[in-house]
């Protein structure tokens, strides 16, 4: 995967006229991330003609005249599936398209007219724009590098008490009388790791987010080797180590141990060395509103997993990531997506609530400088907004269709602009529905302050 | 998945001392890797006990001791599934166990008594054994290293009649007009190259072997990215090649050929750098008996298929592999699997059969003084051999349980000894049938002469 020097030269000088922005797009899964892309490469190649852009001036201005799909540089990347996505959107009746997998990417040739063109008045520029696309689990690795085995074995959380720990109990059962210091036994390893990885996926479908190590829950072609056959020793900790040291190199301990480090250097690291370090800005997507509908607990694990997440873009101290390389992400955007889950009013809740989940980090990124935005959006908005009269008093409703293909008229109640608490959940006064797209007919996708997102993402680079 | 210099030097102390060995397993798709690698792991674990290994003199001689699975160096690969091999062969009804895809290795520590073990009498000696199984197409894609981009098109079969090219219908279709000079449409590239490796994947399943590139039938991770993405140009030969050089670099021509360079360097090269270089024993298992039944152009095609494979253990001359680096593989065994499925008195045309498909391979491993054995055998036996008397004339019969669970007695007709002639195929005299594993009960897995292959690929070891 390594880049011959003859690109990077060439990406180099590009970079240096401004003429080449890579622009990484993540979040958890189900955030929206395959949705946005999907969208801004639509409202992109449709600038000029259907697609509503008003909130970026260069669309506003008449200066953005298109965009086309170019050949993308990385080989070796899947490339984004945007047609098979466009075809899912277009069927009959429409359908969301099939969430990504791993990373993918798509290049974009974006041609805009200057500003302040000067003596070349009129003349056209390009702006080649790399979108990639990356599971936000893969961040949620990055602290795993500031650990060995024994630091982060005991740094899991305790599995043994509340919704999260019961889906680990069959992990906890396999693990009964496994001493550190006995010989390996290979299918017992592999044995209890499955049973981890099972609680890592069951975890994942019960909405919960902070799962670690990552690729635990899309292995790809690392399926069934022993890098991915390690999991935490319960009950170990610091005043451990001196004792475990002295194991013999074949001991459950430090093969597992082995296979930690492995996975530091041959999964996580190569991630930030040849992904991550070419980054120059970076989208983040929160589904808020799916958190706040799965109640508290696992509410309260979405904050606890962004706040990890967030670690990857928070450079201003001696951080573990300047340690590794010298980062180049200038601009950030966080954004609670299906925004048009709720009714138009509620919007500046959403980018509250997102801002207070994100408080810890965010102090840290001003802190260190580092430019961020925060947004609500719909990439692909699936409902209208309506008024319904009750008993003398105006409601704000939603109109859409269900997955069902029902069409219903919700009121899905009010956004907390707070992090919710107890009296929020004990009310249960939030309807959260999920809708499938509308048809679009002749028209771009509709959306709601995507063009404001692209603006704070790459307004600057269409002056 | 470089190995770190440590081991490197563990490993060569290990073998000075001939205590460690790497044997490789391959064969085209369905020739029974998975059947040969599950039975090889255990007969040598029921060594002493159940197994009958009479071929194998350290067995006979009672001093092999038993085997076990220890914890495999390369953490990178996935592990060989014997567990899950074993629990389908005793399941009720047996049934063969899911084909590997990839490659996967599985670490045995041999325990034997020496035979001459002078002062040292009775003291037991361990021999580790590595068994790496990976797909013989990949194999196939070494002649691709001696190819640029329009040699290799030009080498492709013309795909312009037979059977063969009807699977390449669509592809040729979706070729039409598609100009090298022009301008290349990613998406239209995509298309074409999915048509590519739909045909190659409908050759497979028509039992065709010779196929390239032979990741485009496997592609993992890969999936979906331009590496992937490319095709022959039917019709571009050496005298375009001035012609081809001067195109710019986003035509369709140069498009493909970075695509195919990229593919050697990141996907063939990588293969036989990190791998095959580090064997030392190989086994490449045949299905002639498949390819026999499935008629001559498959027949034909195996011929090709295993004459380009078998390139890979050509050493002798100044080869395409030694100038990569320096071989180690100094004993090669080849074998007709499946060999229960014919009557025992057959079974020594089946030798001569394969060493008459693999004649031409044979020879210029003979020249290169690169040791070889033809063997036939069956990985686990499903039928027994009868005899059955019928208007006073005595014919060998087998009796087996087909797929569908349903016993039958067959006589499965005669092998040619030599390359089958038109005679041979209009007389259709070959039938053929798969049978399904019979149950085991508690005794080891019966063979015929896997004890033999084995003498052969490591009984020198365990002297």
């Amino acid at each position: 995967m390594r880049q011959p020097l003859a690109r990077e030269f060439h990406d180099l000088l590009e970079r240096g006229r401004d003429r080449q922005l890579r622009l990484a797009v993540t979040g958890l899964s189900r955030a929206g991330k395959t949705a946005f892309l999907t969208s801004l490469v639509h409202q992109l190649r449709h600038a000029g003609l259907e697609a509503r852009l008003d909130l970026l001036p260069a669309a506003r201005e008449g200066r953005l005249l298109g965009a086309q799909r170019v050949a993308q540089q990385d080989l070796g990347v899947p490339r984004f599936p945007y047609d098979p996505a466009m075809a899912a959107l277009d069927a009959d009746p429409p359908r969301w398209p099939d969430p990504t997998r791993g990373i993918s990417e798509l290049r974009l040739a974006i041609r805009y007219r200057p500003k302040r063109s000067g003596l070349l008045a009129r003349s056209a520029a390009t702006l080649t724009l790399d979108l990639i696309d990356y599971p936000g689990e893969w961040l949620l690795d990055l602290p795993l590098l500031d650990h060995d085995y024994l630091s982060w074995s005991a740094s899991r959380p305790a599995h043994d008490d509340g919704e999260y720990a019961a889906l680990f109990a069959d992990w906890r059962a396999s693990l009964a009388d496994l001493d550190p210091a006995a010989t390996a036994d290979e299918a017992r390893l592999a044995e209890i790791a499955d049973a981890y990885a099972s609680g890592l996926r069951a975890a994942r479908e019960a909405g919960f987010a902070d799962l670690q190590p990552g690729r635990f829950l899309l292995p790809g072609e690392l399926d069934g080797a022993p890098v991915l056959q390690f999991f935490p020793l319960p009950g170990l900790g610091e005043e451990d180590r001196d004792r475990l040291k002295t194991l013999p190199a074949d001991s459950v301990y430090q093969t597992l141990a082995r296979r930690f480090d492995y996975y530091q250097r041959h999964v996580v690291r190569p991630f930030y060395q040849e992904h991550f370090r070419r980054f120059d800005r970076q989208i983040v997507l929160v589904d808020v509103l799916g958190a706040l509908n799965a109640g508290p607990d696992r509410f309260a694990d979405l904050s606890r997993a962004l706040g990890t997440l967030m670690k990857s873009f928070d450079y201003g101290r001696r951080s573990l990531l300047s340690r590794l390389f010298t980062p180049r992400i200038d601009r950030l955007a966080i954004a609670a997506t299906k925004a048009d889950h709720v009714t138009p009013e509620q919007h500046s809740h959403l980018v509250s609530l997102l801002e207070a989940l994100l408080a810890e980090p965010l102090k840290d990124l001003r802190f260190a400088d580092v430019p961020v935005n925060a947004f609500s959006l719909a990439s692909i908005r699936t409902t209208s907004a309506h008024s319904v009269e009750h008993q003398g008093r105006t409601t704000p409703a939603l109109r859409g269709t269900t997955l069902d293909n029902e069409s219903v008229l919700v009121f899905p109640g009010e956004v907390p602009s707070r992090l919710p608490d107890a009296d929020f959940w004990a009310r249960q006064g939030f309807d959260f529905r999920a809708f499938r797209p509308a048809p679009r007919g002749q028209g771009a996708l509709p959306h709601i302050r995507l063009d404001a997102t692209l603006d704070w993402l790459l307004g600057d680079k269409l002056q």
